[in-house]
């Protein structure tokens, strides 16, 4: 479910159809959960640091349960088939008309690799066996993580899911690097490119330029 | 966060506090999230499979707002010391009194590496700089996602954080094996230590036992 699920980080989470009703003032403009009322208790919350903690939380003041707003996880695939790779041009917003490989939040339920699997069969109709992890990238700005893992399609069979408007197989050389959905998806196909021409797939571990976050492996000097 | 966070696992997510009213049907017995009322306009939601959508949803009929809950990131950390490595011993419930390495729920606004290195700050008062990302492991039936790195300590300084009742050095032979908390800290240290007797640390990712996944990659035998 990319499609809803990336509502939720370009700054439409709640729809025009709250109204007049109390706006939330965190996260507002990144798009991060917000919220105007208890989901518990059904109250007004407000935002506070809790005793104890030290970051400013959704809290409701009549039954005092605190909302913890967590990152998501978003699992994505390089789906391989022989030495090209399989790309979606996205059939919906945001970023409709560019492409991306296949990924989407991962669900309750199920594991990242089962994500990484479920997201390849709906957006490009094709059936991958998973390889590697590739890359754990993280985007603290809108508070999610990329978990993209390579898997080698069983079949030459793809086609474009409901939210694709079209699935093709592209040589590294290939790649339409300027028409890219996300700066996360090209910052993985970069390195997938990279670890290509050594020879080698190495896992990545970073954070996306622009983002907050400052530490990183060793191992990720890109 | 640790303490707060893992009361969601367990079946706590609302507190006896919200009283007589509505009580949610799904993912009670889980402790995954649950709502009663819409966070967007206040409303009681109902549970309902939307239109395009496969999983059963909180909806709002008022609003028409869907609430989409996904898995958590659990960042954590394996310090090592030299040719021992660091656990902490709970002071909080669930598990209170048993072994784990410090871990706890990712943030919004930071990194995988940033939530791993401050987990271990604050419950092990030990400083880090991570080496490697050694296991993403998925708990499908609680919706969590551990990924567990490998730390360095920089200087020997370590204590118990509020959060731990003790923190000690353990020679990889002597981890308290039947005093671990959880399973996928059991699991996480069982591949470190089969890694570290194989001389190779490698990336292992997998779902714990007892969980609804079964796709693996092929390089997670165990």
């Amino acid at each position: 479910m990319l499609s809803i699920g990336f509502i939720h980080t370009t700054g439409q989470a709640l729809p025009e159809h709250t109204g007049g009703r109390r706006r939330p003032r965190a996260f507002a403009s990144t798009g991060i959960d917000v919220m105007n009322f208890c989901s518990a208790c059904g109250n007004p919350v407000s935002q506070k640091i809790p005793e104890g903690d030290n970051m400013v939380r959704f809290v409701c003041a009549t039954c005092t349960v605190i909302h913890y707003h967590n990152p998501k996880i978003v699992a994505g695939c390089i789906p391989e088939w022989n030495d090209r790779i399989l790309l979606c041009r996205r059939a919906i917003e945001p970023k409709s008309g560019l492409w991306t490989f296949p990924a989407g939040f991962m669900e309750i339920g199920e594991s990242t690799e089962q994500a990484a699997i479920r997201e390849t069969a709906e957006e490009a109709q094709a059936e991958v066996a998973l390889t590697s992890l590739h890359s754990v990238l993280s985007l603290p700005h809108i508070g999610q993580v990329y978990l993209v893992f390579i898997g080698k399609m069983r079949t030459e069979r793809f086609g474009a899911g409901t939210e694709s408007l079209d699935v093709r197989l592209f040589h590294p050389s290939e790649i339409p690097w300027d028409q890219i959905a996300f700066t996360v998806v090209r910052e993985a196909l970069r390195r997938y490119v990279d670890d290509l021409a050594k020879g080698e797939m190495t896992l990545h571990v970073a954070s996306i330029p622009g983002s907050l976050a400052k530490p990183r492996l060793e191992d990720d000097r890109s």
